[in-house]
């Protein structure tokens, strides 16, 4: 039997303790697969005391997990803290920088300082591994480094946020609206008390940030991230497009363009018969396109204590295995600065304008998308009983820019009642 | 810049051509990715002469690949003959038995002989891995041996054949029945002019057991799969099915029960609102279920130049890199014999049965059924015109064993008229 691999723990939150879970339930099986055991040495959080469901009394205690990140009986450091500064990055600093591989779950400070960590690894010649940072249990980053290394990657994009999709189709099926749902999520647990991190749209876009580093090989850029939320999504729009065979998702799209590196993380259309118009619930999807592969779908939990102990354990037992390939799958130093690209490609756009309800006001609406080269592919207007008037145009595919110009001009008018609601269609 | 990776690549048909030109294309891309370059050294094939649409003047030939595989200046042997014996056999044993790693598209070969060679590479400290030979480009040995590693597997299942579900598709599609849908398949490309190894299901159960293999960490065991091909699917059923909300797939499932393993690959019926149910197409989907992780879904192109190609250049990327983990996931030594499972999980059946309109027919039915122990949930008679009554039942959940108890007596009824159909509803 070949020398253990020594863990410790910093962080004995849900993650953390799912982690020891399966570390203890599953010694046997790790041992069989890794050709080595895995032990726990360590461990560290902010309270002692709490009961975890775990026990613990095997292991040494840490009050701080820099303390932790330095021990010598240690070889790898397994960082389930979160923030994207504070002791998370101190640990992970300390660990890296003191010869131990690491393994995070942690997505704003991968996405923040994933550059520096990922040099300071490779300068140290250990690991630093985050397959659990994104899209949860459903191995991703394996797949994006590994299993598709051989391809030119053409677009990588899903659907990334439990908590978004689950308002969204819970406002779908039920007909409730946006903040009574996320009322209710909120207390099932499934959104937090602040949820701007989720419904902004930014959790998200940490993880968008992640796969587009790995898959085009730049080093990540969180700050060029696109970030629209699902605030503004109204049940209106959820059953209009839905009228229209389609539903909405917050969706991350990242694709390398002539003029730089396009990243979006913002609610998009997608047609209801397409993978990501079947997703339900909490769950996540990913869709990879390499210029060999073709399209590859992958789906599944997105958070939780299993899925995301299972990430973390995988990305332990590829390190226990050798496997020390650099964090964004190529050395650091050759990770490409890419510009921001302005131009994206054309997309169609679901367009709702609240019209005051007079002779020529339609008229108005199609000359001015005319005028600024928008073609308009379906159009519905569908009964009202005020005297707003609901008006609901499928544009055909159309830059961004030629939109929101005639959007601006749109919103000037004074028959236009309220700002027009734009969503692009993402083809998939 | 360390030193590289020197292939030999034998079999240069469709999948063999489409490495060529991802080496070729993306030679960049590989020795950034994997830290040094990727070389082909040396090609074979059975003919020089023919045009394969890429440039091989750069690469030695051999006319045997046994050869080809025995040569001092390569480091691995890409095998993508095909076949479970001859020279692809030959050449496996001959490059492992001299120390070089062997990655193979070839799932008859790995399905009949895995576990020797597994064993021969081990003994030789060298690779052997076959991404390619499991449901195309999707990257499913990896997510099962690497990615979902800390989980104990409870299922693993998919759609693994294009062709049958390209057939089937077609058939729902279009109202054709199975024999011109064949025919039409075949002049495509689509089907081979034997189609018996993929509508069978052979071909799909060859994958089945190696995926199997990987998922419990038993030896590939591909006697013992229950195999039915959907040659015995009519139109009728499939219009039975998708009044009650299925569709007909050929599904393989994998499972460990108390008494051994259980390894079926049969048509099946899934909700036409499940992920295996939105499935269209020569699209490949594998489902895994990891105690931890939950369900993951993985879909993609199960076969193709490109796609294999991917898979292949994958397996060769990660032994570029210096992962040597066992082809099944842990040693060989350790794979268990398992026995095959005779039991099964209860399953819900769908049932149609052609009886002669007589008074009293339907009552003896339900009586054989329920002294059986078969309960019915759901029963629809359809209108007919001539004097055979068409009966569709879906039982609630029952053992095989006792189904079949009842539907022989009830063939053997003489108003019963046809052989009655039997299809397992698999819970997704």
């Amino acid at each position: 039997m070949t020398k253990p691999l020594r863990l410790a723990v910093a962080g004995l939150g849900t993650v953390g303790a799912g982690i020891i879970k399966i570390v203890q339930q599953h010694g046997d099986l790790l041992a069989a697969r890794a050709g080595r055991p895995i032990e726990i040495v360590a461990i560290s959080a902010r309270s002692r005391s709490k009961d975890r469901g775990v026990d613990l009394s095997g292991y040494d205690w840490e009050d701080d997990a820099v303390e932790l990140a330095r021990r010598n009986d240690v070889d790898m450091l397994i960082e389930v803290i979160g923030g994207e500064n504070g002791p998370a990055k101190a640990a992970v600093e300390t660990a890296l920088a003191n010869g131990k591989h690491v393994v995070s779950a942690n997505k704003a400070l991968l996405a923040i300082h994933g550059q520096d960590l990922a040099t300071l690894a490779e300068e140290n010649n250990v690991a630093l591994r985050f397959e659990a940072a994104v899209a949860g249990g459903i191995p991703i980053v394996k797949a994006l480094t590994e299993g598709l290394a051989a391809n030119k990657i053409e677009r990588v994009m899903g659907v990334m946020n439990g908590t978004c999709n689950y308002i969204l189709t819970v406002m779908e099926d039920t007909g409730a609206d946006y903040a009574d749902v996320l009322r209710d999520a909120q207390q099932l647990g499934y959104a937090e008390a602040n949820p701007t991190v989720d419904v902004g749209g930014f959790d998200a876009a940490h993880k968008l940030s992640l796969l587009a580093a790995t898959a085009f090989g730049t080093q990540v850029d969180f700050d060029n991230v696109k970030i629209e939320g699902i605030e503004r999504i109204s049940l209106t729009d959820i059953n209009d497009v839905a009228d229209m065979g389609y539903r909405i998702k917050l969706l991350g799209v990242a694709r390398m363009n002539d003029d730089g590196l396009e990243q979006r993380m913002q609610p998009c259309l997608v047609p209801a018969n397409s993978p990501l118009g079947t997703l339900e619930g909490v769950s996540n999807m990913v869709i990879v396109e390499g210029d060999h592969v073709g399209q590859i779908v992958l789906q599944g939990p997105g958070a939780g204590e299993g899925p995301t102990a299972s990430a973390v354990m995988g990305d332990v037992m590829d390190i226990a295995r050798g496997l020390l390939i650099p964090a964004f799958g190529q050395p650091a130093n050759t990770l490409t600065k890419a510009a921001k690209s302005n131009s994206g490609a054309d997309a169609e756009y679901y367009l709702r304008f609240s019209l005051a309800d007079e002779a020529g006001v339609m008229a108005a609406i199609s000359t001015t998308l005319g005028d600024h080269g928008v073609s308009i592919n379906r159009m519905r207007q569908y009964d009202h009983d005020d005297n707003i008037a609901p008006l609901i145009i499928v544009t055909h595919a159309v830059s961004r820019a030629k939109l929101d110009g005639a959007l601006a001009m749109i919103s000037a008018m004074d028959t236009c009642v309220e700002k027009p609601i734009a969503i692009r269609i993402e083809t998939v």
